[in-house]
């Protein structure tokens, strides 16, 4: 576990990790504690439900990462059957839908993936990590489904200002027209998208290079995809590509760019085409995608606090894999699925840091109040007023102490951020009050002890409406 | 998976299995859907915070489970680590609190747990299930945590409606006591403890049999066993047992007598000492216990409809182990803990049962409103508003068709429970207005479109404040 205790929470929600035993390189959130992402998923709630499985038969996950299968956390054979931990939600998910019969659904998923690497936490790779995804599976009118993924992911990274970012898209059919039309071999085209995938990191020349000498394109083929994948723009690119005499002639990159142009208007009515870039480097690693590609990367640091080793470059992605499920289907069936992959843990890091470098305090727990005594031999009334509150639904603590001293007690509201302290002595028990102490303003007032509990959720009201005025309590 | 879709929500949160795949006998419920269990604990908020992690290393796990370690799920060496998924939350939490030097902490943690098992899914015995778990970590006052343990136990089986329930209350020093004035040698304590284990399942005449027939003790000692473990009662047996002329002789045991009668004065402020019975057979199977140990038993099912074949019995099981902490520290240093484990998949199969046998719809969906045209050609009216409303917070959905029937609109949200429907076409569009529409009473009313947000806000209000009305939308 990367990350020391104690767990930063924000405003009455945990969110970075409390102690948390890792491997080296393992967890690091925990599963009731999903983040701000979880947050604004729920916040978003589109309809999308949740859904989760861990362990899967080892040939469900094979042949669908392609290199990346090694990373596989495969598990030892147990009573006849090769297990393997998932190496991303999304296969799991469509042999889920197969399995079951599911041709229409729409689930959120926040989960752990494994890959069996060797941990590199300075780099920000870890062989346990958090993603959450979105996946709408179904057969519906086009782009409709694909349009509402962008506008996910559009709007959790604008509501958790990670600062600017840049939604790229592309499709698959595109790309595979401009290999055809470029003439390399249908054999070569998943490859040859590899190759094309390094373009973000690598610069065209030494991607040409590659084309030519180690994927065995001709140089004439190389330079005429560098034409096209060299291109971004927006609904005008589209227009111009539909009219490119060459392109327009290939019936898949057709097909893409019509579909394109239709995201695109849809995007326009959601009001988000300004953080979208058609892209037609855009190539997507994996094997399973078969049409509308994208990506989401940040495009700056928002401030210099942020620690290099965290190298924070794409932070979602997603794409349609409408063949995925006909795989585990004994009659090969299919399923039409569009799905986007959020780096959580990345959007952690940032977030985090980002804590870190402002010097705020958080408040670490969500306790309500504090029940405390201010003479000696009281524990039995903190116990009998605590087990009030509790049963009025008021998230009450005590010091575990028989007689601990005033101070501490309210000492340990300041350190936690406890708001509010319930003081019950030997006056209060006699005129049958409880003194309700204000923790940042001192300010006391009695209380009469049957109305406690709603007063604490008077005081407490605006916390529920505005996580910052909790923080500033 | 044992359960088909889909997804049994309950007022606004997910509660039931949505399709998830899982082996046979392995995953049931998803991650961030934390059901009854988990809203009781977010409820309870007694100031426990999250915490969570899956793989250890095996070594970590090996030697606290007795008999049970051949159930734990191993993995490959992985890069010169030999790894395990976790048995129980409680034997990780104790490595983390080591590792961390932690001494003082409240957590709680819901997760998946392990078991090398044929499944069994009819006995309700699976691969891969759920726990949820408090611990109270830190020195401490006597008994003070350990009476919060056990009022957290009772309020969540109160606050559940499961039936009538009982906790069992004993102290491992009173056993070891109990063993020490019998004549059991010390080598057979932990041997003799799980005799005393299957009191709930067998008669007395058969656990004596197997003490002195396998366990070798002699027929006196049986017997001498027998008068007291089979004694179980409140305040009054702990007081008769102090003046017990052997067992009061004996340091241990004494202490154990002594912070029993501490902890029924805690119980009894807490007002919950009717559920719970101090009896001398419950004695627990695992090792790690050192103190006082409960568990709570279901004691009827409230309904006919139950199915035999899920035998609920045991439903929450904890205790105090204050030296595991230390086995895992590389000086020795002890944090002593108490916890305890909510079986939460028992809880689930209980209310689900009851869910099926009521025969009541429940709602499938967080979803608020569903936005729809009651006319063609207004897929773009209907994308624009969703978008608003999505903006706004609003949990909004559309059918992802570009011309659906309105009754076909309507009938989605009579089958799924979607409470209200926002309804565009060409007046609403010309005037500036929506259309909302109660789906249960197809009550109609035009709502200018900037108030739309607010207004069913407003409609929707109870829900928050209640999750039966939302029930009853």
């Amino acid at each position: 576990c990367r990350f020391p205790p104690p767990c930063l929470g924000l405003g009455g929600s945990c969110r970075f990790p409390p102690p948390c035993l890792g491997l080296g390189g393992s967890c690091r959130f925990p599963p009731p504690c999903l983040g701000p992402g979880g947050e604004a998923v729920a916040r978003l709630g589109m309809g999308f439900r949740p859904n989760g499985c861990l362990a899967s038969p080892q040939e469900t996950l094979m042949g669908k990462y392609g290199d990346n299968s090694k990373l596989i956390y495969e598990l030892q054979d147990q009573g006849g059957e090769l297990l393997a931990l998932r190496y991303d939600l999304t296969v799991p998910f469509a042999r889920c839908l197969a399995m079951n019969k599911i041709t229409n659904i729409k689930r959120y998923h926040i989960a752990k993936v494994y890959r069996r690497d060797n941990p590199a936490t300075t780099r920000g790779r870890y062989r346990e990590f958090y993603q959450c995804d979105f996946d709408i599976a179904g057969q519906f009118d086009s782009m409709i489904p694909d349009a509402e993924c962008l506008k996910i992911v559009h709007e959790i990274l604008s509501d958790l200002q990670l600062g600017d970012f840049l939604i790229k898209v592309n499709d698959r059919r595109i790309l595979n027209g401009v290999f055809a039309v470029c003439g390399v071999p249908e054999s070569k085209f998943i490859t040859t998208c590899s190759t094309v995938d390094k373009l973000d990191k690598m610069p065209w020349d030494d991607v040409r290079s590659e084309m030519v000498g180690e994927k065995g394109l001709s140089p004439e083929a190389a330079d005429c995809i560098g034409e096209y994948v060299q291109l971004h723009g927006g609904l005008d690119l589209i227009e111009q590509l539909l009219q490119d005499p060459k392109l327009s002639q290939n019936k898949l990159a057709k097909e893409g760019l019509g579909d394109m142009k239709l995201l695109f208007e849809y995007l326009t009515l959601f009001g988000i085409t300004g953080k979208i870039s058609f892209d037609l480097s855009l190539a997507r690693g994996l094997d399973y995608y078969t049409g509308v590609i994208f990506e989401a990367v940040l495009l700056q640091q928002e401030n210099d606090h942020v620690e290099e080793s965290v190298s924070v470059g794409s932070v979602a992605g997603g794409g349609r894999y409408d063949g995925l499920v006909g795989m585990f289907d004994p009659k090969g069936r299919k399923v039409p699925c569009v799905g986007v992959s959020i780096g959580i843990e990345r959007i952690f890091s940032i977030m985090e840091q980002r804590v870190k470098a402002s010097g705020e305090k958080v408040r670490t727990t969500e306790t309500q109040v504090l029940v405390a005594t201010p003479q000696k031999h009281l524990l039995g009334a903190r116990l009998k007023l605590i087990s009030e509150l509790w049963d009025a639904g008021i998230k009450a603590e005590m010091l575990y102490k028989k007689d601990p001293k005033l101070l501490k007690q309210l000492q340990y509201c300041e350190d936690t951020g406890i708001p509010l302290v319930a003081i019950i002595g030997e006056q209060e028990l006699t005129d049958g009050v409880v003194k309700l102490r204000v923790v940042t303003t001192r300010e006391e007032v009695n209380i009469p002890r049957e109305k406690l509990a709603d007063e604490i959720r008077r005081r407490l009201e605006p916390c529920s409406l505005s996580v910052q005025s909790c923080l500033t309590l």
